[in-house]
């Protein structure tokens, strides 16, 4: 079963809509209306509804969302039904505090691979996991199948990084190093550099005098 | 001097533009057209001239544009060209990457102070800050005049925190723990959750099978 093709856009707030899902079901609510989803997630409740409308008709009038089912729907558009291991390349402090999150969060997407250029850091332990040399890289995410990938070294080695990545059949990578990196079309990078969010934000905290 | 108010979509793509205006500098380009910049940041040209066009015609036809002036433009309207202290809440292995970035970058945005909770943590130092006791927070924020803090606390404390920032006087908050957090309208909230980018990235690197 296939879905049309879905705006990169809409996928971005799937996992939003998730969370926010996540929190209802905690909370214990059995139904949610895509207003009360926008007021949590401050977005508007009509594009909810029209993300949400991509994948088939779900909400109903008067009633909203049933929780539990949207949650299970969402899960399966993104295909988190099925585990996911992930990459990561760097265990510096980033790194390290990716792995934490990883798996305090108990995702079907999880780091179970990392990976280190230094001496220092291979074969020690982050969470429950050994660093691995970088030279053992390409075979290890061709063996498992690994096809995401989480770059979190410095910018200057980042590109290297990513075409022995792509190399390996890595099809979908995290990029926080601060650099734009060069791949091929059917490769999806998605950059997190904080420090772009940093800045943006600095339009909205500087005083206007 | 004031701008119309910009969409936020426009104002988080404007570092973008600055990062790769920053590469083309510093590979001798003295010009750059929509073209190059759209390929670089794989947005469509005809976007980048239209987010441009909101703080007047820099460009001009046959030549694009200039690398430098735009990028005194666009720190001036991003306000980058005054100093923006930062306050950083939490200074786990997270706070530390993004401190390290922040010194780094050598951007007017800067973490400038360092707050944690854990008796284990305040008065160590990371980069060249002492981590301050979050007893001290609310004082230090008001007496300096900070008005951007950046959340890496644990989940169950982010709003909390966000409550005493914002009684503070901070009005833009990076928040990186993996939860919504209630704000008053005034002040602004970018949710940086990395596991939100790697839930959506599954949409593309599982296989269709």
């Amino acid at each position: 079963m296939k879905n049309p093709k879905i705006p990169l856009t809409v996928v971005r707030r799937l996992p939003l809509y998730l969370r926010s899902l996540t929190e209802c079901k905690s909370s214990g609510s059995m139904t949610v209306s895509s207003q009360e989803l926008g007021e949590a997630l401050d977005l508007n409740p009509a594009q909810i509804r029209k993300d949400l409308a991509f994948f088939g008709e779900f909400g109903r009038k008067g009633i909203g969302y049933e929780v539990q089912y949207l949650i299970n729907k969402i899960e399966h558009i993104l295909k988190l039904d099925r585990n996911l291991p992930v990459a990561l390349v760097g265990a510096g402090h980033l790194g390290t505090a990716l792995c934490q999150y990883s798996q305090n969060r108990h995702n079907t997407v999880e780091i179970q691979y990392v990976f280190d250029a230094s001496p220092l850091k291979i074969g020690s332990q982050i969470c429950d996991l050994r660093v691995r040399p970088v030279g053992e890289m390409e075979d290890c995410i061709r063996q498992n199948d690994v096809k995401m990938a989480i770059i979190a070294v410095p910018a200057e080695h980042a590109q290297t990084v990513v075409e022995q990545l792509v190399a390996s059949g890595i099809t979908a990578v995290l990029n926080f190093a601060p650099v734009s990196l060069r791949v091929p079309d059917k490769v999806h990078v998605r950059n997190a550099d904080f420090t772009t969010e940093l800045l943006s934000l600095a339009y909205y905290a500087a005083s206007d005098e």
